[in-house]
């Protein structure tokens, strides 16, 4: 098979299951990839992502090449073997991270020019650069670099950072074939903001370059969820749909399993190992936080549902506990759990469409889920 | 079996080799056990803990008493439950924090008044509650209330104190006869600071009352190494020999070797898991600091003669990398190496006590082993 093979259509909606093959091993998808910005997925060893069934995380450019720098990584031997994790890595370009990060950036045609947030030196990614860096690192996928915008509606402002994104994409492309980066796959990313004719015009785009996978970008950066949903489905219908669809940035279960339901196959998201140590778990009735004192003499476990090493041997009371002495095993554990949850819910998603019945999964599952269940 | 056994004697130190059995398995001596004070072990799974061959490890009744508090512990099934631990647990009366930690307190003739370092509130350890809350926790070891005093030569206050400890330890063994706490062990504690004759008088004392156990207490407490082995050698002398020894609050190897030779079989320290916190390795040469900006490119593992699951996968670089960022995982596999790193080395000592080779084994880890071969 080539990189990605469509396993299964759902009939009543546009969910489908596929594998995505990379150097390191097959994923299925839908797939959520944990991140793991800076070599680490954040309070977890590489063992713990194995035995809940991760097969692919992301890396981050932006900051691997702050610290400890490509050179570090590739004299390493790679990020895999830096960061003794064997199977697939994503990394992203940075784009995103040089316009939410940086305070201090400039956005030329050949690139952006940004001060690192460490030591306040000066750097410029380029679509080239970007391209050759996840190369050195070893990644099996990398992202362009595009140009991201914060929530807005000015047209103009919109319109050329989206073409100026796919002018990147174009080098980007030549940049990897420069290089013969054979294994490594390249994904382009969908900009256009929240503006319909923008975003369509780009995912046109995007779909003729020849690209191994296709992101949307540029969602989740400040609207409501309803405007979110409508982007995406009005975006998606002009992707080219033989190949994977990346949502970049979406971690929230309820609208994960609606994106599912308009064909997107793969999320990332930093939320499910950021709220673990603030002491939030998902649940299958919604998200808790154990800080609440009602959890201080309750023996369940996060979740009865739940079949996570977390929920097998400890109670809520013992992690409430954990995280009020701010003991560093909280956020072990609530890790282990938040991350089982997601990557655990993207496989039911894809079983129930291989089964056929994802209407009514997705159904009971937003009937039960309910993140207003506990104000925190 | 009674609880302690000793199985052999070296024949050039006074160091031996025993076994501790306890209602939750046996645990060979001389034995390091890492402190999970807080009812986990800082920064460490229990499977990590049970991977590299710990078979005990300290609670500590102060801790636990403030914050969840007994009856949340008692509720949970108790602190082997609660903490998902299934080995052996040995509790700390929490007499030393007590006077370490809490800034207001007054030692009474019934016991020590103390406030909370969490909110101010006011409580008494007497010698017969901190058994019986010990008990409640379902402790297999548990530590008689003594008092601990400061590094002095005050021989009044040091002879007072250590003559309240003596009344308080006759206590401790009527309070555990009254609630029939059969399967709980209790250990005397040798007190009298830097002052032989003391020391001598409440070793004896200690050693003819009725203890499954004798810890010497009051040393490093801030004196310099030199005395506290001449204390711990004059002192020991006089403990009764056919008992588990354990030496409380020493951590560092060469303290360590040097104590087994004494006939020390019992050590507890916070040191391998804080120092784990601040960058800091064991290695067999002595104690490096990832910090270190010679470790930027260094791909060789912490030590190179370390079998442990951190030096098996993780380089030096990579770790600094991890320290550097702040990420969780730094601590995670340093305090898997370092408490490894004393696991075995206790381990080790024990192996060579049974070949009878512990002399030489003593001279060659002392010869190579040195802290001062980094300055960090």
């Amino acid at each position: 098979m080539g990189f990605f093979k469509i396993i299964k259509k759902d009939s009543r909606t546009l969910a489908r299951t596929g594998i995505l093959k990379t150097e390191r091993g097959t994923v299925k998808t839908p797939v959520f990839m944990p991140v793991g910005t800076k070599a680490t997925v954040k309070a977890a060893t590489v063992e713990q992502l194995y035995d809940l069934g991760c097969r692919i995380i992301l890396g981050n450019l932006y900051h691997l090449y702050l610290q400890p720098g490509i050179e570090v990584i590739e004299k390493a031997g790679g990020l895999h073997k830096f960061m003794n994790w064997d199977r697939s890595i994503l990394t992203d370009s940075g784009g995103f991270q040089v316009f939410s990060l940086s305070r201090i950036r400039k956005v030329l045609e050949e690139g952006v020019e940004f001060r690192s947030i460490i030591d306040g030196s000066s750097h410029l990614f380029t679509p080239e650069n970007v391209v050759v860096m996840q190369y050195r690192l070893g990644s099996d996928i990398a992202m362009v670099l595009d140009e991201c915008i914060p929530f807005t509606d000015d047209y103009k402002y919109t319109k050329e950072a989206a073409e100026r994104t796919l002018r990147w994409a174009g080098l980007s492309i030549k940049a990897r074939k420069k290089i013969r980066s054979g294994r490594m796959r390249l994904f382009g990313i969908v900009q256009g903001g929240f503006i319909k004719d923008i975003r369509k015009f780009s995912a046109l785009a995007v779909s003729e370059m020849d690209f191994d996978g296709i992101a949307i970008g540029g969602l989740s950066v400040g609207e409501d969820r309803a405007q979110t949903m409508e982007i995406l489905e009005y975006t998606i219908d002009f992707i080219d749909k033989a190949r994977p669809a990346y949502f970049m940035g979406l971690g929230d279960p309820i609208g994960i399993i609606d994106s599912v339901s308009l064909g997107v196959d793969m999320f990332d998201c930093v939320m499910p190992t950021r709220i673990s140590r603030t002491g939030s778990a998902f649940t299958s009735s919604g998200k808790i936080n154990i800080k609440n004192k009602k959890y201080t003499m309750d023996f369940n476990p996060l979740d009865g549902e739940c079949d996570c090493y977390t929920c097998k041997n400890y109670s809520r009371s013992y992690i409430k506990h954990l995280y009020k002495t701010k003991e560093i095993l909280s956020a072990i554990l609530l890790t282990v759990h938040n991350l089982y949850f997601i990557v655990k819910l993207l496989e039911k998603a894809g079983d129930a469409i291989e089964k056929n019945n994802f209407f009514d999964f997705r159904k009971e599952f937003k009937s039960k889920y309910n993140d207003k269940n506990e104000k925190s």
